[in-house]
């Protein structure tokens, strides 16, 4: 469709003057075309042996103009894909506030829980409802059809695998490719530091049962992902809620005054790699600094680690756990966000208390089903998951750059927003008077699901704030329904009450 | 093969004399044939036909002529598989010690793990020991094959069934069919009252959860699960355990005193039918008083009821949850056992508990895989599983006479057993001197595994028992192993130290 409107209504070489060089004259034809809006953001610039045959010109004068578009951030490289129409979100939108650093509150036991199932419940009231408000991709960028087929292999080459129970601890191939592949997030394991686990929310819950008892406060970031607030209230927590950074995740600082002021915590659980929902990676030298001083500290530091794969960089991130030197972190990920919601496959390492986390997984839920097991380790085996990974990452890119322009250009003077590093959340501060509650509520009688600030909290810290994610790869919709949501704002800000 | 005994060497006509009716007399030569071991315990008897055909008689003398044998108890109808050569097991060996009702010790906290630990890495030592230890039936009882192509259907069906997301409780078609199959446990429920599980274990995890707090105490079983054990382990508890019969299940008179005598006590957890190990059924009437006794003491009654389709009956018996009329049961199940190993789908309807169950479900670990889920709904709407189970009794109903017969011949003086009223499992008194731990070492190095009583209970009751299950289909690979642990047992009890 990109190409279609590049071919049809892009600029051409009929209006050339003399006046500058000609690499220059394209260059100002394509600023038009961007300014003007006949080129959108995200859209795929024409590769570079469209452009030269396109406006007759030569290899260099085609680099020299792409090179004019990029300098003035007009337009971006992506490995492997080409160019593409920039949208310079810290530009369109001022950067969310910073935490107050001093805004630590007392440990409280949590009970959000009530909160989330009105929500669930009013969703369920509008089945219909365009979901800007999940935790996962548009279902068309997960390779259904590849994961389809390797599951037909795998049940073929081993009809037992329904029948038969399988490894106490998971797939010993799976775990051997794991291993192998978390060499990639800096992390040097064997096959037999890992036990697969249902989904990352049970490693999540496992790491919690096994370095706390009901009681004991645990450091969360703040905001925080609602499922942990929910597991903490399951077992019994108490949550401290220390200040987060929308661009640098959790404040080092902040969470070292936490422990020296508070000696009943237990763990710090943290989500390094694109926060959610901040969408934040830990610069390398805080994720240094996170670990040394859980080390010294002698407390547990559990990592969410289920979006590293998502960041947009050459390279993803890495994990926490690569700078663990004494078994402090309990690494924690999955498969979920990655490559298959419907399969249920995470995985830990549970760094010094990996045997007990082994006890009490054998205790709650034996092993897994080895069926998602073998078929996730023949996809892994392959290049598909390389591949896919990055049509995945290429996908939301776009979907993020599109949906960052929509907010940019429809909600209310005063909203405030940090471009995510990757993955697929939008992390909105609206105008301080504007309910993210009432939004929530009229959004959904428009046909729209987001998910309110409300419930990242439980000090009641984030009433001004919503969650977007990204719905579907039909960009056209999907602006649509921001620019809806974007009046709805506006329409509230106007009749909030002022300050 | 039993067939092809009958036909070679089984009894024929030509002796026949007329000093007694003509059904007597070949009532008569079957009697030796089942004396003299040419037709074994668990041996198919002819088809009335094939009987016909043979004696050249007529059905009238043929039906009396079997008449004669059953009433002479030496072979038993199987509705819809024929007649089959009878092991009169209680008869071959005295049954188990009833339960000193007065047993009734402290509640403890259970320290049970490492010596589970300690088995499992001993077996894990001998991969190719034969095992008689283990809590499932053969492979080749279970329907691999349909399984296999109702997995194949449903992804060709659905191909996003590892991609999309499922439901938060589980399938909604899944729910409906075992909701209409709960009616024959004498259950009546919604598929909304269904919450679907990582397996049974989970279930009855999530429900120690949702109505206790670390430190509670629990009555159990005695002898008890061990799984159950490592449960009430891994969740801060406390164990009481309370006397159980090998014929009729909990004693109701132990477990009244006890809820009298420890007001701490906060649920107890039954398996009511087939108990794990004892293999015993509750009787209706104890069944209705358990209900009753639990419900005046406002305590939650869990029923850990995975075993119940394997019972021998025509009709399966009921489940606790059939009495219940204000929510005191939980009723926690699987396919596990019934249908399938490698599947982990269990199911819990939580009483009263209900919403918290559902709540501590999401926040441990969300919804289950949809694919296991959607062939296992696909199975259920055949008759294809109610085929399996007659054929899955029949399997296991003619190892557990062959089995019975096998420990009677070679095992010690003193050694007692009450026959389990279905399932897979046989629990055996030793003589008191002969130590199960020694017998399990003894048996690891001649290449049998088998189940140690130590691990049946946190008190240290059942020191001079043993579990066995049957291993394979293999009848006479099995009798072959219980012949050679029946001679490691003769060996302990020679030496053993006579009190």
């Amino acid at each position: 469709m990109t190409e279609f409107i590049l071919s049809q209504s892009g600029p051409s070489t009929d209006r050339l003057s003399d006046s500058q060089p000609l690499y220059r004259q394209l260059a100002d034809q394509y600023r038009r075309a961007i300014g003007n809006g006949v080129l959108r953001p995200g859209d795929r610039m024409p590769s570079m042996r469209a452009f030269m045959q396109r406006h007759h010109v030569s290899l260099a004068t085609a680099t020299e103009s792409y090179r004019v578009l990029e300098r003035a951030a007009l337009i971006d490289a992506r490995p492997r894909a080409g160019y593409f129409v920039r949208v310079p979100p810290a530009a369109a939108l001022p950067a969310a506030s910073e935490p107050d650093l001093a805004m630590l509150g007392a440990a409280q036991f949590v009970g959000i829980h009530s909160a989330i199932s009105t929500i669930v419940s009013k969703f369920q009231r509008y089945p219909d409802a365009l979901n800007l408000g999940g935790a996962t991709a548009s279902p068309d960028l997960y390779p259904t059809d590849a994961l389809q087929k390797a599951a037909l292999r795998a049940l073929r080459r081993q009809p037992t695998l329904l029948t038969a129970a399988g490894h106490a601890q998971g797939d010993p191939a799976l775990r051997a490719i794991i291993a192998r592949r978390a060499l990639d997030a800096g992390i040097q394991i064997s096959a037999d530091d890992i036990i697969m686990t249902h989904g990352g929310i049970e490693a999540v819950n496992l790491a919690l049962r096994a370095v706390t008892q009901p009681g004991d406060t645990v450091a969360v970031e703040s905001p925080c992902f609602f499922g942990l607030l929910q597991a903490l209230e399951s077992l019994g927590l108490r949550a401290l809620e220390i200040p987060t950074s929308p661009s640098t995740g959790i404040a080092i600082e902040a969470l070292a005054f936490a422990l020296q002021t508070h000696p009943d915590i237990k763990a710090v659980v943290v989500v390094p790699n694109l926060q959610n929902p901040l969408g934040s990676v830990m610069p390398d030298a805080h994720k240094a600094s996170l670990v040394e001083l859980c080390a010294r500290a002698g407390i547990a530091l559990i990592e969410d680690d289920p979006y590293r794969e998502l960041a947009d960089a050459a390279q993803p991130p890495r994990s926490l756990k690569a700078w663990d030197t004494d078994g402090t972190v309990i690494h924690c990920t999955s498969f979920n966000k990655t490559l298959a919601p419907g399969m249920r496959v995470g995985w830990i390492n549970g760094g010094r208390w990996h045997p007990r986390i082994g006890m009490l997984k054998f205790a709650q839920s034996r092993h897994n089903e080895q069926l998602s097991q073998v078929v996730l380790a023949g996809f892994l085996e392959t290049s598909a998951y390389e591949r896919h990974l990055r049509r995945l990452r290429d996908g939301l890119r776009l979907q993020r750059e599109r949906m960052a322009a929509a907010v940019a250009a429809s909600f209310p003077e005063g909203t405030r927003f940090t471009p995510p590093r990757g993955g697929m959340f939008f992390w909105i501060e609206l105008p301080r008077d504007v309910s993210s509650a009432a939004l929530f509520d009229a959004a959904l009688d428009d046909g729209i699901r987001i998910m309110p600030g409300t419930v990242f909290s439980n000090a009641g810290r984030f009433d001004h704030f919503i969650r977007l994610s990204c719905p579907s790869t039909d960009l056209n919709r999907a602006d649509e329904a921001v620019r809806r949501l974007g009046r709805l704002a506006q329409r509230l800000a106007a009749h909030a009450p002022r300050r």
